[in-house]
């Protein structure tokens, strides 16, 4: 190998290396012995076994304070009204948010990925992951006016975003005609209220059904299935909702007509047909 | 008017005036100026007015607890792995949870009907609010072995359940094919999943639209809307949802071939056809 074409070769050679992702995982279970927990820490090591850098915000152990207040603006005066939107937006700006808040928004800006991990209570996230959602994405940092419309081009556009749940109910039950309604759907405020609202690229969510007392080869099964889902996470196809500036919904932000393939009605109307 | 007929006559009167009621009253908002707040003093006097009783619980005022954890759970001891299910269900069985959970569970069981007020933040309960369902529906109250199959005949059956939400956004965007989803698709884990599930017969949701600054003419115009629900309460039709046990559901849960009107799929599949 000649002086000449030794560098050009590391590069060709880097250039196939896919560099080093960066995840953040997010999680919420008050018990470090949860399945919460476990796949959590299942994560954190497979990934970094791939090669990847990986943060974990552990909201219990972290006491996160899950409750949006007055104190979060430390802009605001106990005087004035407390207009959310407008002291969220204002101290955003101004950089003033609470120090708790400013380096989760860090962290998501450093990430290329963010996984939430959590077990369904109430078909929705536990009260202390809601407020991280509700205290992390201000206005000014998940959405705002200086910033690209929601749903496709927004605040946190070029990152993907996994929903890994565990549930107690079976299978069926979060089926296409089950009862608690289909998975997607009962998710869909934050596949598509958050992540894709936010420019994040969704993938199919992540679940473990009839999940109260595991036992140990179901686990170990579930972990192999989530090992699959964490190597995919960055070539996997995203779920290819609609975003709002491509054509597809008018100024009422209503979806034009026709665009949908016949027969299409709820929440599917936000998908693009899969080829 | 001889005395033999004067009883039956009162007794007959009675009969025609209807009993008063009792509403619970949730409401989540941490500024007392808010439109969450105002729209909540307007439903007590509306509903006092009407001869009901009303009781509220005012999670910011009340600093509520959002966080399950072992405190809730004065049975459980450290040194054992939390499951939240099972411990939820012993203390309640054993009518030992912690006081701030016995008193809201009162108030639901001395309830008639509902309402739940709040801000949709990411499409969903602010976290306070969330914490409140969490910590409150415990297994054994909202849910559970002893009490009857979810949706339709729960632990909460025959009251009746209203949300009333305020939303930054147009109407239009949450219309049938309004780019957030359809309000009751948004709303389907609390209509739904919640209200359903424990029994209770959910009302078609309330709105109020294009919340943020509201100008004076249009919170006079919401609050005569509001008013007109609310006298609504006991009277109006509810949501139509399938009973689980109705015969509509196997037993893995799923909706049963054919018994949907055709064309019709998601989450629409679990409301009954409205006549």
């Amino acid at each position: 190998m000649n002086e000449a074409t030794a560098p050009s070769r590391q590069r060709a050679a880097q250039r196939h290396q896919p560099r080093p992702k960066r995840i953040l995982v997010v999680c919420a279970h008050p018990e470090p012995r949860s399945l919460t927990a476990a796949l959590t820490a299942f994560a954190v090591e497979h990934l970094r076994a791939a090669g990847h850098e990986v943060r974990v915000s552990d909201l219990y152990a972290m006491k996160w304070k899950a409750t949006v207040d007055a104190d979060d603006f430390p802009g605001h005066t106990a005087d004035r009204r407390l207009r959310v939107a407008a002291a969220s937006e204002q101290d955003t700006l101004a950089g003033r948010l609470a120090p708790d808040i400013t380096a989760e928004q860090e962290k998501l800006l450093w990430s290329d990925a963010v996984i939430l991990q959590f077990p369904m209570w109430w078909f929705s996230a536990p009260a202390i992951l809601k407020g991280w959602i509700d205290r992390v994405f201000t206005n000014g940092f998940g959405y705002g006016p200086a910033l690209p419309p929601p749903y496709g081009d927004g605040a946190l556009t070029g990152r993907r975003a996994l929903l890994s749940v565990t549930a107690g109910a079976r299978e069926s039950a979060f089926s296409d005609r089950g009862i608690h309604g289909r998975l997607s759907d009962v998710l869909h405020p934050l596949q598509h209220g958050l992540f894709w609202f936010t420019g994040m690229a969704p993938l199919e969510p992540f679940a473990v059904y009839d999940a109260n007392e595991l036992p140990a080869e179901r686990f170990a099964a579930a972990r192999e299935a989530y090992g699959r889902r964490l190597d995919g996470l960055f070539t996997d196809e995203p779920v290819p909702f609609r975003p709002l500036a491509g054509g597809d919904y008018g100024r009422d932000m209503r979806l034009l007509p026709d665009v949908e393939a016949p027969g299409t009605n709820g929440l599917d109307l936000h998908v693009r047909p899969r080829r």
